[in-house]
Formats: structure tokens, C-alpha cells, sequence
């Protein structure tokens, strides 16, 4: 049925009315004191959602220009970083660390698996020379949550920046960047933020600031400094999405009226259900239930059967989207978010018609089974 | 969670993003030239939803407009009308009938049942000095489809108008009105039609027009004479809802697109999924199976639960909105609506959910257990 579609991909993810009310307000100019006040109506708000007491920059781009963001501002050709890497946006981290010259030392960790402490603290250990540290908060690829807490510890011993792609984790996820020692931050409008794609919200700290303005690399659009002069005018270098801030403005109004920790509760919760539901269907998540992701949840498709299959009776026959597999595990695995705005009868759809999906590929399921178990674990029983 | 709502009262029931844009298109003048064509367009479309080649007028009004419409057009005081009654719809076309002055004879077949039509047969015969049979085509308040072509073949033999009310089934479920005989049908917008409330739209057929210029009845801004006037210059005779109207225009095109025989099966689907999954779970619907309404499913509370408590626990834990009873069915059932832009999984969400609620409010249900039902009629098992 036309406009009859279940989007549970883990980003762009579905954006509420009340954030396409914001943004369907009329344009205002970027240099006008109506910007500015909706501007620093928005970072007082989103310092809580990151845990900081620093700027968060809002950028007009992508995430993955925020991850530029972050290197173009602290790596210069020549600089030694160490990439923790387990799936496809650590390996992209890394990558553009290398297109800006980085000598960059990747610990693979597997697709799957999350980022083992003492493996790090040993490279740490051995090489004091590191300029930066790439983590991932949650790795979207895999969902897989890394313990950032644990590796802020341990960077924070040593003279390296620790820079932390969290696209698909702040806003959903827990994140206490001042507290765990994170120097830079990054996020993106299209994931948990409940926003469509347009905007990365970038966060320096303290022991950050002295790296990114001696560094070499070229910049510009990208350039933190520049960022930072306009910031105290409540501006922006050059000229933002302002619709995109109208809609944040709104997505943090509803994030901090539910209250944040009972939005990471509300994640949690979510996830639980998927996982139960999954495994009393038969399926293997991707990700042990210690390191799974709040916010996505990969599931290997049956032995003999393309995940894609599986995806194609979903979109076409029941209007359900779910993400299939990048890199490695394409084909293999898909993925099922449940990050934003979603809640619990969003994820027992989803269980439903992958039970639906499931049969119609001829994969024997009970059907009613996986959203039986979903339901108790949302019924608290 | 805000925002987060599952609308399944039947009416006004969710509507569908291609229809919120059309609605938000800029303003245009109603005597413009741009109005006529967005008429015209709309006239040749919802033709062929009512099964008629005669106009059908787009009232700026709600159904009880429309009803009220169809009433002052054909009703003079002293004047005899024969009102069929399944229900609190049944009821109120009746009233109205009364409050233009009519003597109605009602014909009462009880809440939750259908029309029959050798009753109706027995009382053509007996009397045939009526003016108008009022009938309703699906009465929303008790979830019972009736035989509007059966009672049709029975008016047509007298001097009577039939006069329908459609307004939740016009749409949903298939009406042939002039091959029915039906003189005078009537919907509204905020129902099978996708859009919000705000429309009654109203055909009249060659039978009906001699009495309807000879009425002696007030009306101006009901008056038919009057709207069919300014119709022949695709105009209205006052000022319409011009986003509704719009609206109407999308909807009708995602009607057409998917095909009206496609509209009409996919409710008939959606109903028979509900009421697998309610019987399953031990609940008994309202409706016999052979008159059940393919766009409302009414169902009696569990003994000893309200069917208020049912609803608080939906509406509150899950943010789901089922329709609760009316008249003397008020707290003894609720009711599901599938009705417009519902399709495969809302009835799923809406089982699962009913399941969840019986739960919480101590009915003991196997989770799950409505959900395969349901699931099995929509894979076609």
C-alpha cells in the first residue's frame, strides 16, 4: 500500500511530527537574533544529551563529514593513530585518518566481537607516540556497544586524543563524555537524534583545543577554529540547515521531556525484546548479549537462506525495511533497528514480520512465537 | 512515548503522508480557475467510488452534515419515513428525520445485528405511503455491514427514496449506487477516505431529484438545488474547505492507484485477520461472521472486565487507541478499526497489543496466540 511503510533501518530513522512540525516553520536567516536564540536554545540542551560542559559544534553536514570533522582538525601527515576497530565505521574512521597521512595502527577486533580492553591497554603500553585514538561508541554495522568508558581510561593515561564516532549511539545511548575522558565526540541528526540526515554535532574537550589549533592539515568547511569563533556569537561559519536546527530544537525538547534515562531505558528494553524474540525463533544474533547494541540488533539469516530474501518479502510484501549487511556480512546478516523514535509496539511489528517473512521463504517458524517472548520481556514478566 | 500513537478508532483514522502534502499545498482562491480543475478532477474520480454516473457534491461539513443534508432535501413535516436500525447511526439518521417534522417508523434489528430484509419486505408491502427508507450501509457502532443492494431491489419497487448512509464504509467497502438503487448516499471524509474530518460528500441520483425540488423543507446551506447549480460551473455554493479538498484529490489517486477491487479485499482481509485473532484468543465478536463490517470489529469485553480498562491500559502503556462502546454497548465492547490507510501489520500491532492489554489487566491470554491467527489469514494459510 502506498506510503505504507515500516522504516527500521538503523538510520535515516523515522522522524516524529512534532520534529516535522519544527521544521516545516518558516525559514529564518542565519545571521538574525532569532537564530541565534534557537541556537543556544539547542546547545544547552544538547551539552546533557552528551555529557559535557564543552561546545558541541552543529554542523551542516553528514556524519561521516563530522568523523572529518574530527581528523581534519587533529591529524596532520606523519601522525601516528591508533584505530580500535569492529565493523565497517571503524574501518571508515580509519580511512579518512589515512587520506589525511596518518601512519594509522588498526586492532581488529572482528566483525561481532567488541573492542577488548587489555588488547588496547598493551598497544597503549607499547607505542606512548599515538596522536589520536579511534573508537566507536556503537558499531552500526554489527551492533555491536563498545565500552567507552573503559577506553577513555585508558587514553587518558597517555597523550593521545581519544576521538569517538558516536552516529549511531548519542541521543539513544548513555554517553558521558567528560566523564569517560572522551576528547572529541561525533554524531550525526539522522540516527537517535529522530532527525532527518543533514547535521553532525561535533564535541571538543579541554585537552583537545591546543592539538586542533596546532595542527597542519587543511581546512576550511571543516575547520573546529572557525567553528569555535562564530560559536561565541552564537553562530555558525558558514551558513547551516536551518531547518535541521529548527527540528533538533524540537527532538531534544521531546528527548529531555521523556527524560534521558528513560530514553536509554526505553532502548534497552527495545533491544531486549528483538534479542528474546530472535532467539526464541531459532536465530543467532550477531553480537553476546553483553556488547549487544541498544540501539540495533543483527541477526545471521538461517543457514541457506539470503538475508536479502528475507528483506525483499519484508519491503515488498509487508512495507517493512530492515538493513541488510555491509562488507563481510552482506547477504549474511540483517539488521533490525530500533533507535529514536521507536518504541514497543514498533519492535513487535518487527518480530511479526519477520515470522511472516521467515515462513513465506519456507524457513519453518511458529508463528506468534517470537512476538510471544518480545512481549513478555516488554510486559516486564 | 509522544507522539507515538496507533489511531484504530474508526474515524478519523491516520492519513497518509502523500495526503498531509497535498493538504499542505499552498491556498487557492475558491471562485479560481485552479479550484474548477481541482473539482473536476476530484468529481471524475470519486465517481467511480460511489458507482454512480450522477454528481456527487463535496459538502464542507461532517457525516451528520451529510445525513442532515440528504434529510432537508427530502423530508417535510407529516411526511412518512421507514428508518432501518442497527445501531446508534441508525438511530441518529432517524432523529434527524424527526427533527425535519417526518413520522418515522423505525424498524429496530437490535445493536449487533443486520438488516433483514423480509422484514423490510413485509413493511414495503404493508405501507406504501413512505417517502424515504433511511439505511445505513456499515453501522460504525456496532461493526455490522448491511445489505444496501438486497434492501435497494426492495425500495426500488415503491415510490420511496432510499437514502444511505455510508460514511463509514464509502471507500472501504465496495457500493454500487446506482446499480443498487440507491437515491441518496452519503459519506464523510475523516473514515475510509484517509483524510481528516471536515467533508461529507453527498450523490444524488435522477429518482430523487423531483423531490428534492418540490421539498418544502428549510435549508440554504444544506440546499442540494443549490450546490447542483454552482456544481455545473465546478464550483461550490459557499466557501469549501479547500485544503480537504486537496486532500481528497491524493487520496482518491492512492485509491485508483492501488485499484478500488485491491482497497475493498484488503479490508475484507484486515477484518478476517481480526476476527481469527480475537476468536482465537477466546474473545467473541459482536457481529456474526456473515454480516461482520470489513472496516470495524467489534468485540464484547471478557466477563467481568470493563472494556474501558482494556482501552486505558492500550492507550496509556502501548499508545494505542482502540473505539470503545456507544449507547447501551458503552463499557461491554470496544472496537477495532481497519479502515483507510490501514493495511497488514496495523491489525497485527493491533492484536499483539490487544493481547498485551488483556494481560495487564488480569484476562488470562497466551501471548502470541492472536497474533498467529492473524498472521495466518494474512499469509493466506
Amino acid at each position: 500500500m502506498q506510503d505504507k511503510h515500516y522504516l527500521m533501518i538503523p538510520g535515516p530513522t523515522p522522524v516524529p511530527p512534532a520534529v516535522v512540525a519544527a521544521m516545516s516553520r518558516p525559514m529564518i536567516g542565519h545571521r538574525s537574533e532569532d537564530f541565534a536564540a534557537l541556537h543556544r536554545r539547542i546547545e544547552e540542551k544538547i551539552r546533557r544529551v552528551f555529557g559535557t560542559v564543552h561546545e558541541v559544534f552543529i554542523l551542516t553536514h553528514s556524519g561521516t563529514g563530522g568523523l572529518e570533522t574530527a581528523i581534519a582538525n587533529v591529524v596532520s601527515p606523519g601522525d601516528k593513530v591508533l584505530a580500535l576497530i569492529t565493523g565497517n565505521f571503524g574501518e571508515r574512521f580509519a580511512k579518512i585518518a589515512r587520506a589525511y597521512g596518518a601512519e594509522v595502527d588498526e586492532i581488529n577486533f572482528g566483525w561481532g566481537k567488541n573492542v577488548d580492553l587489555t588488547v588496547v591497554a598493551e598497544k597503549l603500553a607499547g607505542d606512548p607516540g599515538y596522536k589520536a585514538v579511534l573508537a566507536t561508541q556503537n558499531e552500526t554495522s554489527t551492533g555491536v556497544l563498545n565500552d567507552i568508558a573503559g577506553i577513555g581510561a585508558l587514553v587518558a593515561k597517555t597523550p593521545a586524543l581519544l576521538l569517538v564516532d558516536g552516529v549511531s549511539g548519542v541521543g539513544g545511548i548513555e554517553i558521558k563524555m567528560d566523564e569517560w575522558h572522551v576528547d572529541i565526540l561525533v554524531t550525526a541528526s539522522q540516527k537517535a537524534m529522530m532527525l532527518p540526515p543533514g547535521l553532525a554535532m561535533v564535541a571538543v574537550g579541554p585537552k583537545a583545543w591546543p592539538v586542533i589549533e596546532g595542527n597542519s592539515a587543511p581546512r576550511f568547511y571543516f575547520s573546529l577554529p572557525a567553528a569555535r569563533k562564530s560559536f561565541e556569537k552564537w553562530n555558525t561559519a558558514y551558513t547551516p540547515n536551518v531547518s535541521l536546527f529548527q527540528g533538533l530544537d524540537a527532538a531534544l525538547d521531546m528527548m529531555l521531556a521523556e527524560g534521558l534515562e528513560n530514553v536509554y531505558a526505553r532502548h534497552i528494553l527495545l533491544a531486549r525484546a528483538v534479542r528474546e524474540a530472535v532467539l526464541a525463533l531459532g536465530l543467532r544474533p550477531l553480537a553476546e548479549a553483553g556488547y549487544a547494541s541498544p540501539t540495533v540488533t543483527s541477526v545471521y539469516s538461517p543457514e541457506g537462506i539470503g538475508a536479502d530474501d528475507i528483506r525483499k518479502v519484508l519491503k515488498e510484501e509487508l512495507g517493512v525495511t530492515f538493513a541488510g549487511g555491509q562488507g563481510i556480512l552482506k547477504g549474511k546478516i540483517f539488521r533490525i533497528a530500533h533507535m529514536g523514535f521507536a518504541d514497543k509496539m514498533d519492535v513487535i511489528l518487527a518480530v511479526a514480520a519477520l515470522e511472516m517473512a521467515l515462513t513465506r521463504v519456507g524457513y519453518p517458524v511458529e508463528l506468534g512465537k517470537g512476538v510471544k517472548a518480545a512481549q513478555e520481556v516488554l510486559l516486564g514478566r
